[in-house]
């Protein structure tokens, strides 16, 4: 098993911990040093649950903050190990997980081990399967066995956020929008109706659509109304009658999963919808006491998550959630995924800052 | 090997050769029944190549006709062996094949036997491999390997015609139609270009599109423009950069395929239009002597084939061609295919009446 040394710079420790494999499924050996790194401290309570391993401080502060990052990665891509780069003369850190999201563990492994007396008490989490469907989720399946473990006034999540603040996030909901017509032999195609011709004012709808800017406490999120999927006809002589288009909503945290489809919906009147898939958004939280003090430490502006994180299952519990994290969000997953060094230890800072007894 | 006795009724026939099965690549128990039984008649010369069975006269008429018919049927779906049943008081044969295209096989081998003497020399062809991609097309093959056998001043094909005579039939080409954007995370759809909202126009373009009805030489051919597929997208949360749409022109026998593709190129102008697949249409060739003779001698009205047959073949090998067999052919491929008797007895009267001594 390899062993985790908590001493080392969190740029070192980033290399470290990106250099072990844990592509989702995968988590085991990571997980196993992890919980190895923390058993061996006495100033934290260590729980494991599966590959997920949570670690707390019990020092009676009348706050508390979960600080949390998931272990696992999307599949490698020939970019493990990883190598140090330059560009623009700036250093990186380059290869899977250096971006989503283990220079954000790192910082977080680090901090665990060393602040022994925070001013608050702080429930870290790390967790596996973030990477695949919400069923599997680490989170997900802790929150079930454990959701004594996520009582919080806050919460911050190590998702990449270019060193900035991220607040709250878009919820997403998938349709099926489905037309039916009648198959025929396509040498005679008058006799049936053709379910793909049918789908042309769906499709019409999608392109001349003019998603939202919405403002949700100060924060202004985009919104997108897309077809992220086409599909209809079974041979090159047959009329198709079943043609399904995908659409993915991706909504401001202002509206509930209903309204996201009550809206969906009045789009695509006159056609059949069904709703496949659906997850809330979250208000970005930002007026909460603890989320302003954090601002303020970090000297940070906080600015909208589009994408969907985990801050949303913190949010649906009510505690506020942020994501705080270095990297580029637009690198996640990248083949070309790198941190610029520079941003693991702004965030580390921002975090001590924070963080530190007052 | 099962034994045909070409001298029961062309009903009792044709129930025995359904009953064969000769699924596409598996027709050569019925091939090797229908050589044996001709290679047992004086009158006939006998070639086989493959699953492909000529029998042929050589009496020295100054005019020869093909007539042909292929031996394959789509797959079985329950519908073997052959049952009598009765709609609206009239006896049917019900079963994979009776249609498409056995009934009008079993008359070809009944007439090939007893027809010592005809007014004609007549070449008969039983062929393998119609059901399936054209490079593999039994009559394909032989036109390559023995194009002398296709000497002759008029060929009938036993495609199912419900008892009529149709002429010529429509050209079919394949194309694909694509539109390409840019790739993107659906949370953040503003970055990439979605090419299923850009195949909108595909769509409004085929659903406006009026087909014509065009008069080749008497016969009104129905025209069609369809999608016969559509695909895009390759997960539920990114913006797909490629859109496929295929599209079918099934196209009058005036237009050559180069005029076709013209057409369709217009149709779809702006977008990326690919050529898949194309194959003439082929006139009716009804003005020819022979065919005149053959319409006054089985009392027939002609009509246009819609469908594309293998009188093309014949039409491009300069040879004028019809369609003339039992059944009707929007039962083809059905699971319910079924065969009026009565229908099969005319075709059979109708041959006759024509190719008999004069």
């Amino acid at each position: 098993m390899p062993v985790l040394d908590l001493s080392q710079t969190s740029p070192d420790l980033t290399r470290v911990v990106c250099d072990i494999p844990s592509v989702s499924d995968d988590e085991t050996t990571l997980a196993d040093a992890v919980h190895a790194a923390m058993s061996g401290l006495d100033h934290l309570e260590v729980v494991r649950c599966g590959d997920t391993i949570v670690a707390r401080t019990n020092l009676g502060r009348d706050r508390r903050v979960v600080i949390a990052g998931h272990l696992d990665t999307v599949p490698i891509n020939g970019n493990v190990p990883t190598r140090d780069i330059e560009i623009d003369g700036e250093p990186y850190i380059w290869g899977r997980g250096t971006v989503d999201m283990k220079a954000g563990v790192a910082v977080q492994l680090k901090l665990a081990a060393e602040l022994r007396a925070p001013r608050v008490d702080i429930t870290w989490m790390w967790y596996d399967h973030e990477e695949v469907d919400a069923e599997r989720n680490g989170l997900n399946r802790l929150s079930r066995e454990r959701p004594d473990l996520f009582e919080a006034d806050f919460a911050i999540l190590g998702e990449p956020s270019d060193g900035e603040v991220e607040g709250g996030c878009n919820g997403t909901l998938r349709v099926a929008v489905r037309t039916h017509g009648v198959r025929a032999h396509s040498a005679r195609a008058w006799i049936g109706e053709n379910a793909v011709h049918m789908a042309a004012p769906v499709l019409a709808r999608l392109a001349e659509y003019r998603p939202r800017d919405v403002e949700v406490e100060g924060l202004v999120y985009r919104e997108g109304l897309n077809a992220v999927r086409i599909s209809g006809g079974i041979a090159g002589n047959i009329i198709p009658d079943l043609c399904e288009v995908e659409v993915n909503y991706r909504f401001a945290p202002n509206r509930t999963v209903d309204e996201a489809v009550a809206h969906v919906r009045s789009v695509f009147a006159g056609f059949e919808v069904e709703v496949t898939d659906a997850s809330p958004g979250a208000r970005p939280g930002l007026d909460a006491p603890l989320a302003q003090e954090f601002l303020a430490a970090v000297g940070a502006q906080p600015r909208p998550k589009y994408g969907w994180t985990d801050v949303a299952r913190f949010s649906a519990l009510g505690v506020p959630a942020v994501n705080y994290g270095p990297g580029d969000p637009h690198l996640a997953h990248h083949d070309e995924e790198r941190v610029p060094i520079a941003q693991i230890e702004a965030v580390e800072r921002g975090l001590r800052a924070w963080l530190k007894p007052s």
